[in-house]
C-alpha cells in the first residue's frame, strides 16, 4: 500500500518548530502515541539531559514500599543513537540546520524531519516516522532514515531496550532476562516486586543500506544492537525498529499456573509477534494503523469552520482521548494524565466520569461501557474502604489503580510557609465521588438505553453508593433533617467542611437515583435478583428517601448556594492579582490560610449547576455565577472548560469562549506550566464537552437529547457525529441552522429537543432541518 | 585558620584542563573523594547527559531480587544548579573561557576553577571547593564562589539532595522522609529494601552575598533549597553546602529496636552532627580535614626523584588506596573499585588481600588488621560454603559483600559470538581465594608479629582453609597424590582445569601452613582453645601433612610449571595482533573458543612465583616468565604491576619499567578504557608492590625483610617509610646507597637482609647506610 504523506491542514498538525532543549518534556508529552492499551511518551530517539522517556501500559500498576500505587514505567525501547563518521548525533552540539517535528493528529504518526550540521561540519538529514499502532495494540515502530550530505563513512546506529528506567528513581521491575533473538532481534523480560506482572519488549531492526558490520551488547536491564553502514554522500539508508509488548495480564483466564510458565507464555507471544511484525514490514504495518484511525475519525471528527484554534485543540482533544481509551480491558480505565505521563502516578479519578467520559458516550458508547464496568470491577475495593471507614455500601477510592482500594498519597509538595509536606486528605475527605460515578452511570444509561449495562452492572453501583450516603449522614434533631460533615468538595482549597453543596446535593441525587433504578428494575420484575445479591429491603429504600427528603441544603439567599457551612465567615481575598498567577498566591499564603479563605480551586457550586441543570432556574444559575466566578483562581485544570460551557448557558458568550481557551491552551500552550508531568485528561474531555454541550448545546434535559447550540461569534459551523439511543446522528450547526442526519439506515425513532420543539428522526425521515430561532443568537 | 591554597608541585595534582562531556564519567571516578566510611564520585555539580553521579557507603549493601547484592548508591549530595541572570551554568552551552579541575591530593580537596560565557555573553568566574572530611568521616561539604564578571543580576543556586539515584536503574532505598531542618538545612531519609538499613542525609546552606529571596521545595525522593542573591559587577558572592551522612550500621551495639526509633537515632545523628557543622563553618572543618590528611601523608608518603611521572602515579595509588580503608569498621572491607563506582558492585576479591592490602601491612597496619578481621567476621559464610557445596572447613566467596556469602553474579555480558550471555563460573571454581586469605594473615602476622591477631583470629582462618582444601583435594590412588581438579585459576580464561598449578601450590601452602600455625600456639601454650573451638585434632593435622607432601604439581620441563593439566594441548594464538587490543580478541574468538587456547588473561605461574618465590631459583624463574610471559594478554588490570615486580626480580629492568607504566595508566591515562566504572583498587596496590616490593627490592625472605633494590636508570632516589614488627623505619635508596633509619626513640631490636648482609638496628644505633653493591646494578 502507498503510505500516506504527512497531512497538510495546520488543523490536523501539532508542530515544534524549534528544538528547544528545556521544552523537550513539555513535548514529550503532547507528542505521546498510545492506543489505549499503552502509551510513549514523545522522547526524542538520542538522550539528552533533560530527556524523560517513558512507556506506560494500562493496568500494569505496581507499589514500591512507602509508596502509593502507581503505573510503572516500562523499559525505553524508542532510545535510538547515532554516530556520523564518528560523531555522536546531538542537537545540542553543532548547528541544527533545519528542524521541525509535527504529530500528525489524522494517522497518528510522529515525524521528525531536520538537518544537522556537526561540530567538524559534517551536513545530514534525517527523517523519523514514529507510530504507535492502532490496529495491534502490542505493535509500535520507529523508522530513521539517515542521508549523509557532504561526506562519506561510518554510520553507526545503536538500538537499544533500556530497563533502567524508572519512576522518578523508583524502580519497578525486577531483570528477569535480556538476549537476542532472530536474526537481529533483542528482547528484555522483567517482572513487576509487588504485583508480579510479567513484562516483555522485543525489538527486530530491519536495515537497507550497505551494512559493514553489527553487533549485539548488554548492560544491566539493557539489551541493545548495533549496526554499522557505509554511509555514502547524498544515498540514503534506513532503519527500522519494530516494537512489541506483552504482560502477563494479556493472558487473562488462560494465565498459566507457575512464574516460569507466565515469563514463557509472555515471551512467546511478544517474540512471536515481532517475528511476524517483521516479515509484514515496516509499510505494511503503518499502513493498517492508519487505516485504523481513519476508522476511528470517521466517528470522532468534529469540524469547526471559523476558528482554526478551536479546529486544532478539538481534534487534539479527540486525539489524545482516543489514545487513552482502554478498548481492550475493562479492569482498567482512564488515568488524570491518561498514558502520558507520571502526574497523579496513572490513578483514576472522577475526572474519567465527569469530564472524559461524556466524549465516549456519545461518540464510542462500547467504550463508555468499559470504562464504566472498572467502577464495577472494582466495586470491591469501594466496599471494603466504605467498611474500614464504618459506613455501608460502595464509599469510591479518590483515587482509585487496580483495585479499586484508595490509592491517595497522604502527603504532597512543602508547605512554602511552614517548609513541610502538606498533609493531603483528599483520600479520606474528597467523597463526592461515589456520587459522581453513579452520576454517570445514569448519564450513560439515559444516553445509550442500554438496560443490559444497567441491569447487571450499573444498578448495583448506584444503589450500593446510595445505601453509602445513607449511612454517610448525619441526623440533626434540631432541625429534623440530615447533614453530610467533615468532607472536600470539588474546591479543594477547602478541606474538612460541613455540609458542601455539591456533596449533599450529589447525595440527595444518588438516593434518589437508588430509588428510581430500583424502581425501574422492579418493572422489569429484575428487582429481586439485586436485592438478593447486596441484600437490599422496603425498609432501607423507605430510609433513602427519609433522608433524601431530609437533605440539608443550605443558601447564602434566595438564590445563591452555600458551598459549604461557614463559608461566609471565611476571610475574603482579592484574587485580581493572582488569576493568572497561582504560584504567588502560594508564595504569599501558606496552605492552612488558604483553606480558610473565600478562595475556590475550581468550579463547586458552579460545577453542581452544569451536572443537575434540570434542577436550578437560569436566575439562580446567573446569581450564583456572579458570586462564586469572581472567587474562582482556576488553579485545577478542571475548572474553566466547566465555566465556558456553564458561561455559555447564561448567555455570557465572550466569558464563554474566553473560558474555553483557557481550556484549550493548559495543554496546547502549556497554560500551568505542568504539561511536562503529563497531559490534562479532564480537561482534553472538558474541551469535547465545551464544544459539543456547551457551543453546540447539546445536553440531556429531563432524560431527552436536547440541543440548542450557540457558537461563538466567529465560528461558522461546527458538524460532529453523536450516537444517541445507539443510533449514529451527524449533527450540523450553523448560524442560520442545525441539521440532523442519521447516519444508520435501519434504526429505532429517536426524538429530540431542538430549541423549543421536540423532532423525532424515523427511517422514513432521517435528516431534517431546523433554522435557527432569532432570540437564540444573543 | 589560614586555608592552605592548593599545592603546586604538580606531582600532588590530578588535573584536567579541558572540559569534555564524553570523559565526563573517567573524571568522575578518579576525582572520587572518600574516606574509608564512604566515597564520593566527582561528578560535577551541575547536571550533564551522561554525569552518573555516586556515593558508596561501605557496608551498606543491598540485594534487589534476581540480582546480587551490592553497595546501594546514596543520595545525591553533590548537586548544585546556577541559573545565571536567568541563564542556566550549562559549559556544553555558550563559551568555556577557562577551566581546570585539580585533585590536589596532598590536601584531599578538589578544585574546580573556570570562567564561563553565558549564550548571551554574561561572563561568571566560578570556583568550587570540595572534600569529605577525613577528619570526621560523616561530613562533607562543597563551597562556590560565583563571580559575576561583566553583568549584574539575580543568581540562582539550586542545592538538592536527590534520592532518585539509582544503581544503573535498580532502587535499593525506600522512601520514609524528605523534610528541612534549622534555618536551611534540608534532609533526607532512607531505607535499604532488603536489608533494611536506614540512610540520613541532611546539607546545611551557608550564603555569603545579598540574598534576596530563598526557597524550599520537594520532588519524589528529592528535596531541595533555593537561594537568590544580587549580583553584582566583580562582586564574589559564596555558597557553601555542608552534609552529613549517618546510617543505621553506625548505631552498632547501641541499635535500637524498633525501625522508627532506629530511624529517629539515624535522622538525630545527622541533624544534630550537621547543625554542629555550620556552626563551626567551612573553614574549620576544612583545615581539620587537612591536617587529618597531613597526618597520613607523614606515614604514606613516597618520594621518587627523577620520575614526576612514577611520583604522580604512586600518590595517586596511595591517595586512593587511603580513600578506600574502612579505618572505622572491622565488618567491611576494600572492593575491587574501592567506593568509586559500580563496576563488580562493591564485591571483595582476592585483590584485597594479595594486590591491596601489603601497602596497608607496611604502612598502616592497623588498618590491614582491620581488613583481615573483615575475614573473620566472615568466616561463617565461608563455612556456610564449604558446607553447601559437600567440603569442610572455610571456603570463601570469590566475591564477598556483607555476609561472606558468595556474590559472584551468574551470567555476564553477551558472548558476541552466541548472542548469549556468558556464564560467570567464577563463584564456583575460583577457589584459590581459600589459599590467598590464609596467605595474607600469614604475611600480616610476619611483618607486625601480631600474635594477638595471629592467635585470636588469624589461626582460625588458616586452621579453617587448610582443612578446606584438605577436603577439597581427591586422591589419585594411580599416582599416590592428591588432585584438585575442575577449578579456575587466576587466569580466568582458563575454566574448568585440572591442577592448576598456582591452585595447588597455594593449597599446598595453606595446609603447610594450618600445620605451622597449629605448632606455634602449641608453643605458646595456646593450641587447646583453637583446637577445641573448631575441632581439630591430630589425625587431622596429620592427614594435612600427608596430603600437602603428596600434592600432585606438574612441570612441563624440569624448570616450567604447567599451568594446568593439558594446557599444552590447547592451541597456540600469536598474540601479537591483540596485546594492546584485547576487545579485538573478543571479536574474534567466542568465549568457548577462548577458554580453549593457549591465552592467559593475567599472571598465573608468575603471580605464583611472586608470592612463593621463597620456594622457586631465579633459574625457574626466568624460565616460566620466557614461557608464559608472550602468552598473557594482560586483560585484567591485576596482571602488569606484578609483571613489572617479577621482571625487577629476575633483572629485566627494560621491562619492569614498561609493565609499571602500564600499571600506573590503566586509571592514569583509562588504559583500560574502562575507569569510568571505577578505580582499579588492585592496580593501585600493585603499583605500590612494584616500587617497594619490586624496585624497592623491600620482600619477606623467610620470615625476615630483606631490601635489595633495583632502581629504574632514571629513577635517582626513592624514599618512604615502612612499619616492620611495629617499627617505623625510613628507607632512603639511591643509586649509590641504601639508609635505614627508624623514627622511634625506643623501640625493639630489629634484623633486616640488606643485599647479603644482615644488619641489626638497635635503638643505640637507630641509623645505618650501606653502599649499594656493583654486581646488583645490572
Amino acid at each position: 500500500m502507498h503510505m500516506a504523506k504527512p497531512n497538510n491542514d495546520s488543523t490536523w498538525i501539532i508542530q515544534e518548530d524549534q528544538f528547544l532543549p528545556e521544552r523537550m518534556q513539555y513535548y514529550e508529552t503532547i507528542f505521546t502515541l498510545g492506543n489505549g492499551y499503552l502509551g510513549t511518551r514523545g522522547a526524542l530517539e538520542e538522550n539528552y539531559r533533560l530527556r524523560k522517556p517513558a512507556t506506560y501500559i494500562a493496568g500494569l500498576f505496581d507499589a514500591a514500599p512507602n509508596e502509593v500505587t502507581e503505573l510503572a514505567n516500562a523499559a525505553d525501547w524508542v532510545s535510538i543513537e547515532l554516530e556520523l563518521a564518528g560523531e555522536r548525533f546531538d542537537l545540542e552540539k553543532g548547528q541544527v540546520l533545519a528542524y521541525q517535528r509535527r504529530l500528525d493528529l489524522k494517522h497518528g504518526i510522529l515525524y521528525r524531519d531536520l538537518r544537522w550540521q556537526s561540530p567538524l561540519g559534517r551536513v545530514t538529514k534525517l527523517s523519523y516516522q514514529r507510530f504507535v499502532s492502532m490496529e495491534d495494540q502490542h505493535l509500535m515502530g520507529i523508522r530513521v532514515a539517515i542521508t549523509p550530505e557532504n561526506y562519506r563513512g561510518t554510520i553507526k546506529v545503536v538500538s537499544v531496550l533500556n530497563g533502567q528506567a524508572t519512576n522518578d528513581g523508583t524502580q519497578h521491575f525486577k531483570a528477569v532476562e535480556e538476549c537476542t533473538f532472530g536474526d537481529r532481534g533483542i528482547y528484555l523480560i522483567s517482572e513487576t516486586y509487588q504485583t508480579h506482572h510479567i513484562l516483555a519488549v522485543a525489538a527486530s531492526h530491519l536495515v537497507k543500506g550497505k551494512l559493514v558490520n553489527e553487533n549485539f551488547f548488554n548492560r544491566r536491564r539493557l539489551i541493545g544492537y548495533e549496526a554499522q553502514f557505509a554511509g555514502e554522500t547524498d544515498q540514503t539508508l534506513t532503519f527500522e525498529k519494530l516494537v512489541t509488548i506483552y504482560t502477563s495480564r494479556d493472558l487473562g483466564g488462560t494465565e498459566p499456573k507457575t512464574p516460569a510458565e507466565k515469563t514463557e507464555k509472555v515471551k512467546a507471544l511478544t517474540l512471536g509477534e515481532n517475528l511476524g511484525a517483521a516479515i509484514q514490514g515496516f509499510d505494511a504495518l503503518l499502513a493498517a494503523h492508519v487505516q485504523a484511525w481513519a476508522a476511528l475519525w470517521l466517528k470522532a471528527d468534529i469540524q469547526i469552520e471559523g476558528d482554526n484554534f478551536a479546529q486544532k485543540a478539538i481534534r487534539f482533544a479527540n486525539f489524545h482521548l482516543i489514545q487513552m481509551a482502554p478498548r481492550h480491558d475493562y479492569r482498567v480505565s482512564i488515568a488524570a494524565k491518561g498514558l502520558t505521563g507520571e502526574g497523579y502516578r496513572g490513578h483514576v479519578f472522577w475526572d474519567t466520569e465527569i469530564f472524559i467520559l461524556p466524549f465516549f458516550i456519545y461518540t464510542f458508547p462500547e467504550e463508555a461501557r468499559n470504562l464504566l464496568l472498572y467502577r464495577h470491577h472494582t466495586l470491591p475495593g469501594a466496599l471494603k474502604k466504605a467498611k474500614e471507614n464504618g459506613y455501608e455500601g460502595a464509599m469510591y477510592a479518590w483515587e482509585s489503580a487496580d483495585t479499586g482500594e484508595e490509592t491517595t498519597p497522604k502527603f504532597g509538595g512543602l508547605d512554602l510557609k511552614t517548609r513541610k509536606p502538606v498533609r493531603i486528605w483528599c483520600g479520606e475527605l474528597e467523597q463526592h465521588i461515589s456520587a459522581d460515578i453513579p452520576y454517570a452511570v445514569w448519564h450513560y444509561y439515559q444516553a445509550t438505553g442500554d438496560w443490559d449495562f444497567l441491569e447487571n452492572y450499573g444498578a448495583e453501583i448506584i444503589c450500593q453508593t446510595a445505601r453509602f450516603w445513607a449511612s454517610r449522614v448525619e441526623y440533626d434533631p434540631e432541625d429534623d433533617c440530615y447533614e453530610i460533615k467533615n468532607v472536600i468538595g470539588p474546591d479543594e482549597y477547602s478541606e474538612n467542611v460541613n455540609n458542601n453543596y455539591f456533596t449533599n446535593a450529589m447525595a440527595q441525587w444518588t438516593l434518589r437515583k437508588g430509588l428510581a433504578v430500583y424502581a425501574l428494575l422492579q418493572e422489569k420484575g429484575k428487582a429481586e435478583e439485586l436485592a438478593a445479591k447486596i441484600g437490599l429491603n422496603g425498609e432501607e429504600l423507605a430510609n433513602w428517601r427519609i433522608i433524601a427528603d431530609k437533605m440539608r441544603l443550605r443558601r447564602i439567599n434566595e438564590l445563591v448556594l452555600l458551598q459549604f457551612d461557614g463559608f461566609l465567615q471565611q476571610k475574603a481575598v482579592d484574587l485580581a492579582a493572582y488569576r493568572h498567577n497561582p504560584d504567588g498566591f502560594f508564595k504569599d499564603f501558606s496552605w492552612e490560610q488558604i483553606t480558610s479563605t473565600q478562595v475556590l480551586k475550581q468550579a463547586d457550586v458552579i460545577m453542581l449547576l452544569y451536572l443537575l441543570g434540570d434542577q436550578y432556574t437560569k436566575e439562580e444559575k446567573v446569581a450564583n455565577w456572579d458570586f462564586y466566578e469572581p472567587k474562582t483562581l482556576h488553579h485545577s485544570s478542571l475548572s474553566p472548560a466547566i465555566h465556558a460551557i456553564f458561561a455559555t448557558e447564561i448567555g455570557r458568550s465572550d466569558e464563554a469562549f474566553r473560558y474555553f481557551v483557557d481550556a484549550a491552551e493548559i495543554d496546547l500552550n502549556n497554560k500551568l506550566s505542568n504539561s511536562e508531568a503529563g497531559l490534562h485528561a479532564a480537561t482534553q474531555g472538558g474541551i469535547w464537552q465545551a464544544v459539543v454541550n456547551g457551543f453546540g448545546g447539546v445536553r440531556l434535559r429531563d432524560g431527552q437529547l436536547q440541543i440548542t447550540p450557540s457558537l461563538p461569534e466567529h465560528w461558522e459551523k461546527i458538524s460532529f457525529q453523536l450516537t444517541y439511543q445507539g443510533v449514529p446522528l451527524q449533527i450540523t450547526i450553523t448560524k442560520e441552522q442545525v441539521e440532523l442526519e442519521v447516519l444508520a439506515k435501519a434504526f429505532t425513532p429517536i426524538t429530540i429537543g431542538l430549541f423549543d420543539q421536540t423532532v423525532t428522526l424515523i427511517p422514513e425521515r432521517a435528516s431534517l432541518s431546523v433554522p435557527v430561532p432569532k432570540a437564540s443568537l444573543s
